[in-house]
């Protein structure tokens, strides 16, 4: 394929290649030159179907693909090593399977723990998301295979989802639902970013020319080509306008035809189609030439034994031990009872278009024997309930099996029973509607917990469930969310300690949905959903209003144990802190920790939530090993959207560096005072009083004036510091207007004067 | 006064009746024999200054007034015959005063307890706001003096009053911020509104003419005249375009000047000027034609003494009793310790415009000694505290002073704690921080119950204040408020139980700040507030997503005691039900008990509150009289603002008609179906597959459309439930477009028809 442009192309031409030849392929151009190339669902592994068995739904069959753990499993990871893993593997297989666009990763926050689709995202949390999803999208494309960074925006829940609009303030989209997009946008350069089903403020996001245009290629300097989401083209002109290069699936020629006819009758600039075929044009290129042509991409060249041992490697990595009250892991030689159905019928993707056809799976009660067997241990089963009873919520204990668990439970050192979700209870394409396991699974733990000697729970959901009525009756949980193809493996390793849990939640575990900062405000209403918690989301809201979570976003235990110690902060600039804290591991075993940066501050004209992730490291350490952990925290560690300034700002000010071993706990704080962005408001008659009166110059000639020059026979209260308060909130001009004649308006117009900053003055001090 | 119109003035003479000549009062045209009108601060007493004295900030004199109970402490009587004899004698006492218009009352929901100006509204809740305002109102205006219901609209905090925006979403502002508003208008035909001065929703309360003329006239039907608060407007012009009437206070003639321009060149069309005209030509002749001339009203007209005797009886039945463990009414021939110095220096109303300038203050201490002598008690005073410590949040105990009250509690069989906020703490202009009384009283009701066999705590505040810290170990708190010029002989007649406490909350008293609705989004920044909390205002967000209040609202104590019975219900029309309860005082005191009636619903198609106040009647009980109370609910305690509807609706479906003690307490609840309206969805293309899966005609044929219709060679899903529910949000469109030519478009268009009601077909049952 030579350089083709638009220029060489026909109108006809043009617009054919701008939606796609049918459901996973572009248009070639044969004349040209111009290749068609192959986009298939992602992101943890390749859903390339065949032509026939075109869906997006996950329903029909597609080529066998590794399936790696899902962004619910490598956000707990807080590792970009493992992420970056995932995207070079799955960009190897991608080059086999002939595919050139891998859709994903998705970095939209999780809003509310109920999203159907949250498996599929990494947190709630906009800088572990952003982080992650760089080193995906930089090691997948790579392998030249490009990403579509997802869904392009406020896309946080299936409700509605095609219909929705997301009503977000601009403060809260900058700070909280936007940033994750960004990083990802200037860091990792991904070929292709997917702009969502729903409405932003009343707008399709297919249609949204802010969004898809100011923002992203504008401000942020995206370069790539905006594809919509499978069906998000309503419009295919108004998206074309708006900033929309490729529609998917193919609509037979009739959004070309509609393009073509725009261009012809006028409504079209034909300069609009002409950019976004250049992107078509250049995606293609850079998905072709710098990869091997499909016909030479075969499995042959992949090594999926090695892939799936990776996805067990990764898969550990990601698991996140809950509690641990010396229950785990295993010890040598245990009568180990494994109970529940999950054990040998695991789950380990959600549903939807990601749904990968795996090569193999790990079956945990297999893995579990085979782990067993090398430790001198017994392993017995019994299946607890039955995969129908997963998604009952009302069901009743099915009570031979019941019984059967009881009694093993009674017979051995340890029972580990195997909870979770059931694949029906979360997908994408609808929400569930709250975070309890089936009733009989709960009941089954209980009865468990009550007669062995301990209990461990290890738990396969990909959304967040709920742990009360049960947590405090079991000795350990551990939580796997859903680890992928070779989850299983994983499980048995960590339950033994081969591997050392090193994973950390991305996302807080509630005690009640109530508790969430979306519950009064999710899934909206009559067309609209309304973010009434604005930027107090997830833990930003537990630790704002003072809700203990059942367990706080970055809880996670190990095996063994960390010591942290000695933070240092030196401030490089207004807005810049170089953090430093020294991590040992004073247990007797090899593992990983995550040092946790969070930032608090009060700062500023904008309520802050109370800490927020600034940065992060996971340093895997060997007994006794110490190692001192740099943690660079840049302008956007302290800045909030600003909306008055439409811009970033620092504020001036205390700014506190905190290292948390959660969200919840401030293991070491420091705080440093930021000279940030000076702001000098030059003041009008429409400040208020509270603004001249604390104006560094005018405030104090104010009250002078106001003493000598008020004739003492008027009714004019004297500015005391109560009245100052009473008015405070009132505009200059309001006070000058009912002072009427009583004092002169020059006498005022002269302090005015005081506050504008002298010609040449250094009003920008600190600024960036 | 002849009747004037606007066409018998020049353009000139009418651009002046716009605006005011003065602080207080309107232009008069001698020469057509229109009047000027004195307009002055109010509700709950009439602030009539001198003229040389205008300010409206409660800072200088006024003449003197009875100061009734404010309106916080009416919200607590339940009880529209307390509003009514306020308005009554307030209407008396202005007219007295040579006053046409009082301002008030205020009708704006209590949407944080931390507005600095809570004391001036009645309530949380619009039912009991409303109610109650409407009899103020009308008794007022039985006395020919006008009223200016205020603030319209979503005036709720005093933190940038003059500039913030409001945004508030439609459902959230017809259901909570506008219903009170509402009744008045219908039901009181107030002579004035009093526009806010916060912008709603991005626009000028006194420039939206939504508000001001959309709703509020076309829509509800006022006919009154609409004025500014005292320096509202910023453009006159536009303020009138949107339905502004009069402006106050004057502005020396600039705004006629620039009325009189705006008319010359053509910018403003003359009939907007003269449609306000007329109105302040009918408000002059309302308040001055049905009332004797001001030169007629004296002061000799009125009873003082009566007034203040009246205050007394009102202000009694207001308090609101928490907390009591056996130590109230106190005891005959008990020796008393009267501790605080609030006690000899009572708070009995908030700053501000609002401030009356008594005309004596009932001493608290004073009346306590008055009525112990009659019960043979012996009482002890002791101040416990300076009046300088109340507003101090840091301050330290007056070691002395705690020391002799500790002296005092111990000698005492029962010590009476007043407490509350100082008055610096809570006024108009600005709003508090916290919920907290001052350190020193703390410290002061902790020692004295320590030391006291019994104590009682008094408070008095305005604003809600927090009990945690100290409420578990006193045995009794009698919540005063504010009560008014009389409320120290109100408390003394409550403490020795001549009156019968029968006040109930009428806001929630939260255990903490952070445990409020609004929280996070209060008072707002940068120019905006959102009312993210939408309709969960108050009980109704507590009771949603379960956050126990201290003292949920509709909470009060009687020294009798009630038992509620025999719930009956009756349907009376598609949206409208007659309910009756029988409620019996089975102690051995007359008393008055308030009947609660709420209803909880999840039909229909948005979040609604776990319940709402639909319904309320205080009824006076002798001992062991019964009484059965109708309450009649009608349409709209059913109706939930439909947005897509544009209009209120009745879900269909079962409604839980609850009695309750409080917002927190279920008595007695019958469940109601009712037919609610109908409202058939045509379905369209955009509907969703679940629409069209769900439509009670549409939806079978559909599944047997697919079973049959679709080529069995085709590569399209079985649609079995698990694949309905995940795209089930997707437009039909969607699967359409998706299926392409698999299924003749034809079969999607028979399936539509099905859904159209044929001609003539009753598809409005239910409707009203």
């Amino acid at each position: 394929m030579t350089h083709v442009h638009a220029g060489d192309l026909t109108l006809e031409e043009k617009a054919g290649l701008l939606s796609g030849r049918d459901f996973w392929t572009t248009q070639p151009i044969d004349r040209a030159d111009v290749a068609s190339i192959v986009l298939t669902d992602g992101p943890h592994g390749v859903r390339r179907q065949a032509a026939a068995a075109a869906d997006h739904l996950g329903e029909n069959t597609s080529q066998p693909a590794t399936c790696f753990p899902p962004a619910v499993a490598v956000g707990s990871s807080w590792d970009p090593d493992v992420a970056e893993q995932i995207g070079e593997a799955v960009g190897r297989e991608a080059r086999a399977l002939g595919v050139h666009v891998v859709l994903g990763p998705g970095v939209n926050m999780k809003r509310s723990p109920l999203c159907g689709r949250n498996f599929e995202y990494y947190s709630e949390d906009p800088l572990l998301a952003g982080v992650l999803a760089t080193a995906h999208v930089r090691a997948q494309q790579a392998q030249g295979v490009g990403a579509a960074l997802k869904h392009f925006a406020a896309n946080n829940q299936e409700t509605e989802r095609m219909r929705v609009s997301a009503d977000v303030d601009m403060r809260t989209l900058r700070e909280i639902y936007l940033p994750a997009f960004e990083r990802v946008v200037a860091e990792a350069a991904p070929a292709t970013i997917m702009c969502a089903y729903n409405k932003l403020n009343g707008v399709y996001a297919a249609e949204n020319r802010w969004l898809l245009t100011d923002l992203l290629r504008d401000e942020w300097g995206f370069e790539g080509a905006v594809i919509s989401d499978w069906g998000a083209v309503h419009d295919p002109v108004a998206s074309l306008i708006a900033g929309l290069d490729l529609e998917m699936p193919g609509t037979g020629g009739k959004s070309s035809h509609r393009i073509v006819e725009a261009v012809n009758d006028g409504t079209l600039d034909e300069s609009i189609v002409d950019a976004a075929v250049n992107r078509v044009l250049a995606l293609t290129r850079q998905t072709t030439e710098h990869a091997p042509e499909s016909d030479a991409r075969t499995a042959g060249d992949l090594d999926l034994d090695a892939h799936h041992s990776l996805a067990r490697t990764l898969a550990a990595q990601c698991a996140v031990l809950l509690k641990n009250n010396d229950a785990l892991p295993l010890a040598p030689g245990a009568r180990i009872g494994v109970i529940g159905e999950f054990a040998r019928t695991p789950r380990f993707q959600g549903g939807g278009s990601s749904r990968v056809n795996a090569t193999r799976v790990d079956v945990p009660l297999t893995e579990i024997q085979a782990r067993g067997a090398e430790h001198g241990c017994e392993i017995v089963f019994t299946p607890g309930y039955t995969s129908a009873d997963v998604s009952s919520k009302a069901g009743n204990s099915e009570e031979m099996l019941q019984a059967a668990a009881v009694a093993v439970a009674r017979s051995v050192d340890v029972a580990v029973v195997f909870a979770g979700l059931a694949e029906p209870d979360e997908s994408e394409g609808f929400d569930r509607a709250d975070l309890a396991l089936s009733t009989v699974q709960v009941e089954l733990i209980r009865a468990v917990a009550r007669s062995a000697k301990r209990t461990v729970v290890v738990l396969s959901n990909g959304g967040v469930v709920a742990v009360e009525g049960w947590h405090e009756e079991v000795d350990g949980i551990l939580e796997t969310h859903l680890l992928g193809q070779a989850g299983g493996g994983a499980v048995a390793d960590l339950l033994f300690g081969v591997t050392n849990p090193s994973g950390r939640l991305a996302e807080t575990v509630p005690a009640r949905l109530t508790d969430t900062a979306s519950y009064v405000n999710f899934p909206g209403e009559q067309g609209h959903v309304r973010y009434g918690e604005g930027v107090m989301v997830g833990y930003r809201w537990h630790e704002t209003v003072g809700i203990k979570a059942r367990y706080p976003f970055g809880h996670g235990l190990s095996y063994t144990t960390f010591a942290t110690s000695e933070l240092s902060t030196e401030v490089t600039g207004p807005g810049t802190v170089e953090a430093k804290v020294t991590v040992t591991n004073t247990g007797d075993r090899a593992g990983a920790h995550v040092v946790q940066v969070y930032v608090s501050t009060t700062a500023g004209p904008v309520r802050r939530p109370v800490r927020e992730l600034r940065g992060f490291a996971k340093v895997h350490l060997e007994p006794g090993e110490a190692r001192t952990v740099p943690v660079r925290l840049d302008r956007r560690a302290f800045a909030y959207w600003d909306v008055e300034r439409a811009g970033w700002a620092v504020a001036p000010g205390a700014h506190t560096v905190q290292v948390c071993q959660d969200a919840a706990t401030v293991q070491l704080e420091q705080t440093v005072d930021l000279a940030g962005d000076a702001w000098t408001h030059e003041l009008t008659f429409d400040s208020t009083v509270e603004e001249w009166h604390t104006h560094p110059t005018v405030g104090p000639a104010l009250l002078t004036a106001l003493a000598t020059g008020v004739p003492s026979d008027s009714n004019i209260p004297a500015p005391t510091p109560e009245l100052l308060r009473m008015i405070g909130s009132m505009p200059m001009q309001k006070v000058v207007d009912m002072l009427g004649d009583a004092v002169p308006l020059s006498m005022f117009q002269d302090l005015l004067a005081l506050s504008r900053p002298a010609t040449g003055a250094a009003a920008t001090q600190g600024a960036s």
